[in-house]
């Protein structure tokens, strides 16, 4: 990733000239987390850490850049002298890509110099917001496929070139078995799909001839879209043509593409005419303005698709295409102590969890399914030989003590001391963990709508200092 | 921006291979058009050309794609020799940015052989299409508006970089007074704005201290965040006990920015309490989660803002996050002529236009306003001198007769022969005439919900011309 560091808000540089003015140098803890997903679904699937630390081993304002600052009569020549060998010294711990998480978790901790946190708020906000949108949204279109691939096709409908490269990466991790997008298939390694287009069938004189032509070039992955013209009087029979013409060289079909039409009823004619000549193993892909709603009412159908092209409105995430991920601040070292800040609101959602924290994932020790997830300060810890009284962090009078369980601490370390202790697994192994992680929650979590929600509750502890400061505030 | 020329759907690729394989060097055309916008507007505001620019002009695969695309087994070493020296070698005609554009018109039109114009479908389709879609949201949003200042604010929401820089770049095409994206204000020239945050509030052991503290480094431009606490009766008394202090030492304050709660109300307070003590003069800022809607609904509410800063349904389009652009093919040279070539539906709205084709738009001379829009071939041309009738090109019998009327070609030669014969202007007047343009249509075509159908018709030849091609695939 090239380098970001001026991609950033002009009033991170106006707050951080004020705290270099008034030698505010020490550091503060900010925490990235959503207060609620804007999907049905409550949980998200945390994806962007690799582009993030690309981002912040980068840091750094070159001389054009100071140039530029400069031109905005803002900064004094004391201050652009700083940002002049200005680098992340700080401590970074996320959670890792692929982790399942939820509302009001911290899914990054950053605790820097207040200038150095300040900064890279709007890049860390850009990064984790937007991979993780996308990748929750394929994990909840893979989910509706069930056993089917999901193929992501949408660069040429993402929101720039970032939003396809980096949203195919991000779809990868959420489920997606391969992208469209050569370049994400080059820079992670992962499986590039394509066959070709109605440009294709229409730069030949005729339908038979363009699938003909296909089937000489690519006879051992065969695969003809067979909607140009009238898919089931032309495109299926011309399909059929071929793919006897090519057995009888001794190769089997791939199988054909529909994109247009009624998906339920042409798949399930298409399959008749392909069984009925004997290519069974003849796969259907169906492309097409296709969500997880779409996929779900179709397969309730019984259409008979295997594999599933979905582009716009997974690389964009329509209807929801944004996050709102928030970066705030949870305390700020005094005199060289950590005092815990709060921001409040008249919206309870909005008033933030105060302190150094952590959060702790607890298991069902028989069944490896996850129970709660208890967000806590991070010197706690939870005896796992020990009953665990856990409560609801609003409605407290909801209670439910947890006994035969173990647990996971979900932020890792990334940045110490500035320096980077945490190297990014290869895309298809963060994909294997993010399935992993997936498959510890329940169905009842993971619906497309109205889902059970998931318990994030308070340590006794941080529940008291929360509700202590708010005292204070009050007062 | 970066070298694209990877960032393309694999099945472009394949198609490439297989016209190789076949020798389809002859010419091709493609239009690029939306079929609708998705917003309740018809109209767009074209943007993304600077940027489709300077991917064309950087196409070439390196060492390191070529083996990259050896590794997939699809190719042979032929094709990938003739990618190695592969340049772009066509035309491109467009629309300049800024214009107004209604669905089925061409906003670009590439003549170029086949391999040329198939491989660079999804880059084109990927840059205009955001950019575009953008431009246009930003358009109705500063339209909500009036004669308010409109600032982008959306970076942390973007997807990704590219849908920050560039999104924040089609906002200020769309008429944002500014961005708060410091790299977008340096790579094009544009202003950056931005003052402070709630963390530089907490960050001070009282909001007084920190509005003190923000004065006393930005007396000139002191723009104030009251809502950290309580707008009315924290953050609004110690704004103005600021301001005053302020005005002692002969400064005069910016304002004030409301960033939650009800902004109509919290709004009309604000201006009466700065009104009451003599700051008539200081600006009110609104922002959180505002869009075209709200703006609309908070004024017709009597709001007192000056200023309006749109984020996340800005950058993001939220709720319509894509354009839906197309790139089809309208025609093919077969032994030195162009045959025009349609692409049929069941859906009579996503039959294609066949032909090189060209718009003329077609102005009142007395008005200056835009009147109609006529796809034409592109060897027409109307007599300004003479009635013109034109007809809708579905229900054919609506018939207008046009007279005393001017008429501008909206495609441009960008691209001659592969060489760039157009560049790009300034950013800030690519704006000045995106204004302009907007301004030559009346404000029923504008209104946010149901606006008037802006007459996009075709010319008679072409009428024809797409009817005789339909009756010759029925036959």
């Amino acid at each position: 990733m090239r380098n970001l560091t001026m991609m950033t808000d002009l009033y991170q540089l106006t707050m951080m000239y004020g705290y270099f003015k008034y030698n505010k140098t020490e550091d503060a803890v900010f925490d990235v987390f959503f207060r609620r997903t804007g999907f049905s679904t409550s949980y998200a699937v945390v994806a962007g850490l690799e582009q993030l630390i690309s981002y912040i081993k980068n840091i750094t304002f070159n001389e054009k850049d100071i140039e530029y600052l400069r031109s905005l009569n803002l900064f004094d020549e004391e201050f652009l002298d700083y940002l002049k060998t200005m680098k992340f010294t700080g401590e970074i711990y996320a959670m890792k890509e692929g982790t399942v998480a939820f509302p009001a978790e911290p899914l990054i901790r950053v605790k820097a110099p207040l200038m150095e946190a300040q900064l890279i708020e709007t890049a860390v906000l850009n990064i984790i917001n937007h991979q993780t949108l996308i990748a929750t949204k394929a994990s909840r279109v893979v989910y509706s496929a069930g056993d089917d691939g999901v193929l992501e096709f949408g660069l040429r409908r993402a929101q720039g070139p970032d939003a396809g490269i980096y949203g195919a990466r991000a779809a990868i991790i959420g489920g997606c078995v391969a992208t469209s997008n050569v370049m994400t298939g080059q820079l992670y390694n992962v499986p590039a799909k394509g066959t070709h287009g109605h440009s294709w069938v229409m730069s030949f004189d005729s339908e038979l001839e363009a699938f003909r032509a296909y089937a000489s070039i690519y006879p051992t992955s065969c695969l003809l879209l067979v909607d140009t013209y009238d898919t089931l009087k032309s495109g299926m029979p011309n399909a059929i043509t071929v793919f006897k013409e090519l057995r009888e060289k001794g190769y089997e079909p791939q199988g054909i593409r529909l994109d247009s039409g009624d998906l339920a009823y042409l798949s399930k004619e298409a399959r008749k005419m392909l069984d009925k000549e004997g290519f069974e193993s003849a796969s259907i892909f169906a492309s097409g303005d296709l969500d997880e709603y779409l996929i779900r009412d179709l397969k309730a159908q019984g259409a008979k698709i295997n594999v599933w092209g979905v582009g716009t409105k997974l690389i964009t995430s329509d209807p929801m295409p944004s996050l709102g991920g928030v970066y705030k601040l949870s305390a700020q070292e005094k005199d060289g102590k950590l005092i815990p800040k709060i921001k409040v609101s008249e919206n309870v959602d909005k008033i933030t969890i105060p302190g150094y924290k952590k959060i702790v994932r607890i298991y069902d020790k028989d069944a490896h399914k996850a129970l709660a997830d208890i967000i806590m300060l991070d010197y706690e810890s939870i005896d796992e030989s020990k009953p665990l009284e856990i409560f609801h962090p609003i409605e407290t009078w909801k209670k439910m003590t947890l006994t035969n369980f173990y647990t996971k601490d979900l932020l890792v370390p990334i940045f110490i001391d500035g320096k980077q202790v945490y190297k990014s697994p290869e895309l298809l192994d963060i994909q294997k963990y993010a399935k992993e992680d997936f498959d510890t929650f329940w169905d009842e979590y993971k619906r497309l709508l109205r889902p059970q929600e998931y318990k994030v509750d308070l340590s006794q502890k941080l529940y008291d200092l929360k509700h202590d400061l708010l005292k204070s505030i009050k007062r």
